[in-house]
């Protein structure tokens, strides 16, 4: 099962040169953990998205150790965003990161619950959801009126392997499903899947 | 063979509902005519990049009877978009469609070579290349010069139903390669592809 063929898919990802050393280091930290990062193709398309949206205030749900953070920082011109994770390791290793790319001062940090961060924040220009596949809808449910006007929300894996198809998907998927579905028939916002990888919800609020 | 798997490709099309009636009139058209129109799927994303956007001036060239140009138009706010096509036939049919849909005067028609039209434009916001398959890097070329600062090269078709695979591809799909590894290697331009039914390039001019 897979949703872009895999020979096109790395068709793309040898055209999709990384010269950045740091990224390059969190890529192989990512492989040797077996840590679930977006990859350089969705990495590079949050990138561009950033530098045609010009956010002041990006905020991540669900960290790891920054590798996403990373590529919304380097986009920045004079905005900043907030990565968080439940776990402090791997705050402490994304902190490490943006020092050595000297993207430490586009970006604030936190251990904790991503929904209760996030929330302290007004006017999220872009909210990048990839924390707990299950706890999508709470996201955008609870951080809607965060959201300032014309805000991007962008979830990662909502394709999710291509379990979303199954007949009887487990509860992880239906969770997955149900967000995908609120976003699509929510008249607050345009929607669209981009089908990089794991699939790529991007949403913009009318 | 394919790009995206045939049922996550269906999956994603279903939740893009589209309501618009002079869209669903048209894509019954393209489906008559056995005419390739971009498709809902690359139709929203078209359209949400260019709200997130917000040009002034959107050229497309190989505008066929109207498909992308409709999404573009429906999406300026106070810009416009340029289409042209070397069949007086689609144009026509275009001028019809946008009239239906009150988006005529968001636009301008018309009929020609695509490149010497384009050429009469300075300060292009968004780029959309989708004239034949052969002449993409000419087009770029040509026209790197008309870009507006931060502007978007968007073009249709590189990944080419696959066919950018093959070990001796024909001459088509060897210029449609020519075309991606310049845009990626020019420093001028961030780029990626996103593979969305046919594959999308999405470059920003830096």
């Amino acid at each position: 099962m897979f949703i872009t063929n895999p020979e096109i898919e790395n068709y793309i990802r040898k055209l999709t040169v990384v010269e950045d050393e740091v990224l390059l280091e969190m890529e192989k930290l990512g492989h040797k953990l077996n840590f679930p990062i977006v990859d350089r193709l969705v990495g590079k398309f949050l990138y561009l998205i950033t530098k045609i949206k010009s956010p002041k205030l990006v905020v991540e749900l669900g960290s790891g150790f920054g590798y996403s953070g990373y590529w919304f920082a380097k986009a920045l011109s004079n905005g900043k965003v907030i990565l968080s994770d439940y776990k402090e390791e791997n705050i402490n290793k994304a902190k490490q990161f943006f020092k050595m790319g000297n993207l430490i001062n586009k970006a604030e940090f936190y251990v904790g619950d991503a929904l209760k961060i996030a929330k302290q924040y007004k006017d999220i220009d872009i909210l990048f959801i990839d924390h707990e596949k299950s706890r999508y809808l709470e996201a955008i449910q609870t951080l809607e009126d965060n959201l300032a006007d014309n805000a991007l929300v962008i979830a990662d894996n909502v394709l999710w392997d291509g379990k979303v198809l199954d007949e009887n998907p487990d509860k992880q998927t239906r969770r997955i499903k149900e967000f995908t579905e609120y976003m699509f028939n929510n008249k607050n916002f345009e929607t669209c899947i981009v089908p990089i990888r794991d699939g790529v919800l991007l949403a913009r609020k009318v």
